[in-house]
């Protein structure tokens, strides 16, 4: 029977194999050489023709607090048969290296870096899965929430998922995320407290149940809050929750202020437009439509195009697991690594499968933004000592049909990476969850609407330097030279 | 600009909602009367024919931990607008109530209550959404897990999972729902850690990348870990990884334990054919191989129809986030409350959907099991007062085709729900994740297995005792009397 050991870090929030070869490095002697390692992901989620990348707030929180506690030693000493000279050397352990990153907001496609690990091998290695577990999570739900809200356009959506969210962690972060992703609000006064997002929510069919009568409670709820929304679909929306809403709105006139009703079942399309002609004929024009119940872009495009009248959006389920795509496949693949004689050498990861081969070497990311129009050209990816804004006009290729290509002239070449983490010391100020917002949204407005519609959006470049390019095909070479040598 | 508050108490954990209902009450006197919620789905997840309860730790944790802080206190003051008439009520504020519930890894089955909350009303109302958030999730891993073990059969099944959980929480305690649900281990250190559960893992692709040589690299690996896996596809699985495997086996003979290699791509039925060839042509008719990518139980159950030679599944993406359906639509609704003159009077929620009208009253859930062969006849919910155990014979109808019905004799009514909190204090023992994986295990065999087939199960009964289905039926027509008295 295996004692207890206290949850107190993070730090062995991370895969086995890590720590296998984490100890592999040390046993070898060359843990503390410099390794690059990239994050990336492959392929857009949902269809998507963007992501928004968020994650790195709490990338840095855990960088920051990365160290071996007593029980995590305790535990790698006395369950997983760890050894002490190895213990030893995690015991001092602290994060060391550089990290360039994304800012959260960023609008990003696939295939560039979005994080840039370069430290010693060693502790390159054991942040990975933390890393990737973070962004993963918090990139995905960030895209979604910019998905719907491109449907939701000037309206309000309000993020109300808590319960189906992935446990807390989901709940709380995911709605950071989807905060950044251009959502207004949040049910999860935790989230609220937490990061600043503003809170929203009213009643539930609960609070009818309990007075047993509509009418009453709903009286009860409008004694205390000012500012009501009454939830109408306990028992029948339209022959008993719309007409006592309108009735407690009636009798308490200026007492409150009757914001609207709130729909939470049933033809959304149908009662929102019965709901607002009885709320009209009533002489409450303003009050407002609330709807929510299993919602997305989907759902809420189909709705519009019904002539539904809900003026605000309540998103669950759908945004909070990112129901239709769950996962986002973001990766960490070694880019370069110090040789024996202190030299950085490239590696590449071969595949049978061409779109998972990495591309080798230290590289950057670039936004060429067409000074003309304002519009952004598409993405460019260099190695580290390339710098395009020296070029007069870069070659930019169609990303599917690479015989396409254009030259581009007059563009500002805006770096997307910021250092995090230099030398182990963090040196970027975390913006606030607003400013992050604004961000993203700004950044939107970079993209044609080709790259941001819901369905089928073109795709967006996203090239190599040439430099880069026949760096990674050098690398390919000298593999496959490699194995032949070797008789395969 | 709001200031910072510290993130130390989960009892903000909750929905606007709930806060705004709890004033609603207190400021109505109310917030005492007792009310009875339960916690039950009403579907059950990815079309299988059964459900691992799990979540109840959690749950007990922040019940145990339900207090609201300064901080939070600040927070609903300063951020919110609370008053303080009503934040010096939250303050004492500790959950006192009872909670009855079924026991982590129990076979649960749709419409029965899994938890059942009986506390003064404002209390049971705000801990509603922190025990669906725990619950809905670990519910969904548990059974998502049992399903894909009850395809990996009797081999080995590893949750890998991490870097696509729905961040921290949900890849801890995801996997540690799937080990209740009869994983085997987790490669999620952390989670050993905290939970106990056996950890595994090996290596990555980086380890060869960082060598630049796959031989070497194994040959590194192996100096300081005995029992090897080689991950064999960085290069070429065959032409490369398996010979190389092969090669350092031989070379390092007794030094090493030789436990086999690791597939992580391509067409893993004819990878593992060749493989399993070359490893039994080299003398290592011992050697396993472990896959991975992407798998679930539809793939796992294709592979082994194509006859691939696996030993030990790797599962993470598809499991940890419930690819195939990632959310559990759990909720919590009010049955009964206490009335002016301390009587209880059961409560019902009406919908024009049949499926969604909640059945009132305080209930117990049975298991009836045939005690002639020690299968189970159904699950059969009654009012608090009954008990089955006292009838010579039961009346069971079929859950779909309810005119199909049987007489059950020679029964044990099992009771299933367990006392865990009572007034306040703690009355449970948790037992070990190994004890509840067993329980689980155990349980499954009282399951015919058209209940637990992969694809179209048979409907499990899950009955109202006569005395239960009157009293829904007589609610109803309560609320549609009130509705028509009102005039709708």
């Amino acid at each position: 029977m295996m004692h207890h050991y206290q949850d107190d870090s993070l730090t062995l929030h991370t895969d086995l194999y890590q720590i296998n070869m984490a100890e592999t490095y040390w046993e070898d002697g060359v843990h503390n050489r410099k390794a690059v390692f990239e994050v990336y992901f492959r392929k857009l989620p949902f269809g998507n023709g963007f992501a928004i990348f968020a994650g790195l707030e709490r990338v840095i929180e855990y960088i920051k607090d990365f160290r071996f506690t007593e029980t995590d030693l305790d535990y790698l000493r006395n369950e997983a048969g760890f050894k002490e000279d190895f213990l030893q050397y995690l015991k001092t352990l602290r994060f060391t290296g550089n990290i360039r990153s994304m800012v959260e907001g960023e609008v990003v496609f696939g295939n560039e870096p979005l994080i840039r690990v370069e430290a010693p091998l060693a502790e390159a290695q054991l942040v990975e899965t933390a890393i990737l577990n973070i962004v993963n999570y918090q990139t995905l739900i960030a895209t979604k929430a910019a998905r719907i809200k491109h449907i939701v356009g000037d309206e309000i959506a309000m993020e109300f998922g808590t319960r189906r969210a992935h446990e807390m962690d989901a709940a709380i972060w995911g709605t950071r995320a989807a905060f950044i992703g251009g959502f207004n609000s949040t049910s999860n006064v935790r989230a609220g407290k937490k990061f600043g997002i503003p809170v929203s929510g009213t009643h539930a069919h609960s609070l009818i149940q309990a007075y047993k009568d509509e009418y009453i409670a709903f009286h009860k709820y409008a004694r205390r809050h000012k500012n009501c929304v009454f939830l109408v679909d306990t028992y029948d929306t339209l022959r008993s929750g719309v007409p006592n809403a309108i009735r407690v709105a009636k009798e308490l006139g200026d007492k409150i202020n009757f914001i609207g009703i709130r729909l939470d079942s049933g033809d959304l399309a149908y009662l929102s437009k019965k709901a607002r002609k009885m709320l009209d004929d009533a002489g409450f024009r303003e009050a407002k439509i609330v709807a929510s119940n299993d919602l997305d872009e989907y759902t809420i495009m189909n709705l519009k195009a019904q002539g539904a009248q809900i003026d605000t959006w309540g998103i669950g389920t759908k945004l909070i697991t990112a129901y239709d795509q769950a996962a986002l496949g973001a990766v960490y693949k070694l880019a370069s690594i110090e040789d024996e004689n202190g030299e950085m050498v490239d590696t590449i990861k071969i595949s049978g499968n061409p779109e998972k081969v990495s591309t080798p070497g230290l590289k950057r990311v670039y936004r060429i933004i067409n000074k003309a129009n304002h519009k952004s050209e598409g993405d460019y990816i260099t190695l580290d000592d390339e710098n395009p804004q020296e070029e007069e006009r870069l070659k930019m290729f169609h990303p599917v049909h690479t015989y396409v290509s254009k030259f581009v002239t007059n563009f500002e070449a805006k770096e997307l990476h910021k250092d995090i983490f230099v030398d182990g010391r963090l040196v970027y100020d975390s913006p606030s969850i607003m400013e992050m917002q604004s961000y993203a949204k700004e950044n939107l407005e970079l993209l044609w609407d080709e790259y941001k519609r819901t369905l089928n959006p073109e795709e967006y470049p996203v090239d190599l330097s040439q430099k880069c390019w026949d760096n990674k095909i050098r690398n390919i070479q000298e593999v496959q030279k490699k194995l032949k040598k070797n008789g395969f």
